[in-house]
């Protein structure tokens, strides 16, 4: 058996998410049925780094499958693109070692969240970024994003919803904020993220944007740890898996 | 009764073109269902600049209607913008004379249709540009722009299925192209557009770009007045109404 990692882009428009689900289009089953059609009708499981939710984006998602057949990652590219929708794109493929794990072995994820902050709508950015009309201090916004940084419990910035066990405890090597024009761009880097983490903090940099809240009062809302008191989760159409880093640059010689 | 004219933006992926039609989602269709909406359920026709095909995207497409109501041309927008789906947005209402028409009285449109030219193909563009993979000589696509300039029977770069009566001349004052990194972008300004004129000219410059035709070949294409001989008609989501113009921007002090 190979080891084959592949590098996939999508637009989450149209998908119910990355997850395979029962009865809904997804990122994951439409990989499957390919490689169900390249396998001949067998079923070939493929895990990816982590799942993304409905509506949001990848840049640059990894996924591993096994497989008996020898062709070469030039080959195993075409014939998945093949038969790929047109919303989904494989980049780049490589042949990974036995002991690897798409999922288990990240060391860091990157996160990006564009608001488009413009008076007037733009009907083509829709389902691409977050339209936000009103003034923001981006000054305010880049400290909040500072005092986020580090290693802290996320309890406040995490979805309630979600019971998961063991530690809430997560690091982010960066949270900064970038105007250009009308775009801030959010870019979260970190060794994992919980369930809704980007979006509540961007809600939650949003609002000290808005000066409803000071890039003072993160420390406090830490220390709480109750997501109550953190900003909206924002929505999901302005959230990209930008990339996802293991130990060594699996595809620098790729 | 007022007049009033609307520009009006929207994306065309998810319509089946501007002009109304049944059992299809339409931009007239959901113009004048909120407009009925807004008059308490009487039917308002609105007048368009003209026809885009399925697909086809505007950021200027001008329209305009009648109505009984005397509202300001700020309620008129925000009354209408509350009634859009997420697809089209009005970015701007004037009041006009009793004697206007938004299609009788055009005097210039501006299409823009967008190549993107890389390898590798981009996921977020699938709507929005033609992915075209291979190289091009865009200084040849350039020189076929200036010969397909000026005043020309364009017979050959219409739809031999329009069966339109009257004449096929028409008056192009720019077809340039313009590239900025994988982009190239052609902007053609005329008096008027025969159906699919737009689209026939770009897949025409584009075999000047891929050397199938010399620039030299587009003063013989307009003498054989055959369909035939012109390029492919390239595919609707590229293609952009940009601009529509009246004897004088109606829009200048609104």
């Amino acid at each position: 058996m190979t080891k084959i990692l592949c590098k996939i882009s999508y637009d989450g428009t149209r998908f119910s998410g990355y997850q395979i689900q029962p009865r809904v289009r997804t990122v994951q089953g439409e990989l499957e049925k390919a490689l169900a059609k390249i396998h001949k009708g067998t079923h070939v499981e493929i895990h990816g780094s982590g799942r993304t939710d409905k509506g949001v984006h990848a840049k640059a998602q990894m996924a591993h499958f096994e497989s008996p057949y020898n062709l070469t990652t030039a080959e195993w590219k075409r014939a998945m693109n093949s038969l790929m929708p047109p919303d989904i794109h494989v980049n780049d493929v490589v042949e990974v070692p036995d002991a690897f794990h798409a999922r288990f072995d990240v060391v860091e994820k990157e996160y990006r969240y564009f608001i488009w902050n413009e008076r007037e709508k733009d009907v083509f950015k829709q389902n691409y970024v977050y339209q936000f009309p009103f003034a923001l201090d981006v000054g305010a916004m880049k400290q909040a994003g500072e005092q986020l940084k580090g290693t802290h419990d996320f309890t406040t910035f995490s979805s309630a919803k979600a019971a998961i066990r063991g530690s809430k405890v997560r690091t982010l090597y960066e949270v900064s904020c970038h105007q250009d024009g009308s775009q801030i761009e959010l870019i979260l880097r970190g060794n994992g993220f919980l369930y809704n983490m980007v979006r509540i903090i961007a809600g939650t940099i949003l609002e000290v944007g808005r000066s409803k809240m000071g890039p003072g009062d993160i420390g406090y809302l830490f220390d709480k740890k109750d997501r109550q008191l953190a900003g909206d989760t924002l929505p999901p159409q302005a959230l990209y898996l930008w990339n996802v880093q293991y130990e060594k640059d699996m595809f620098r010689n790729s």
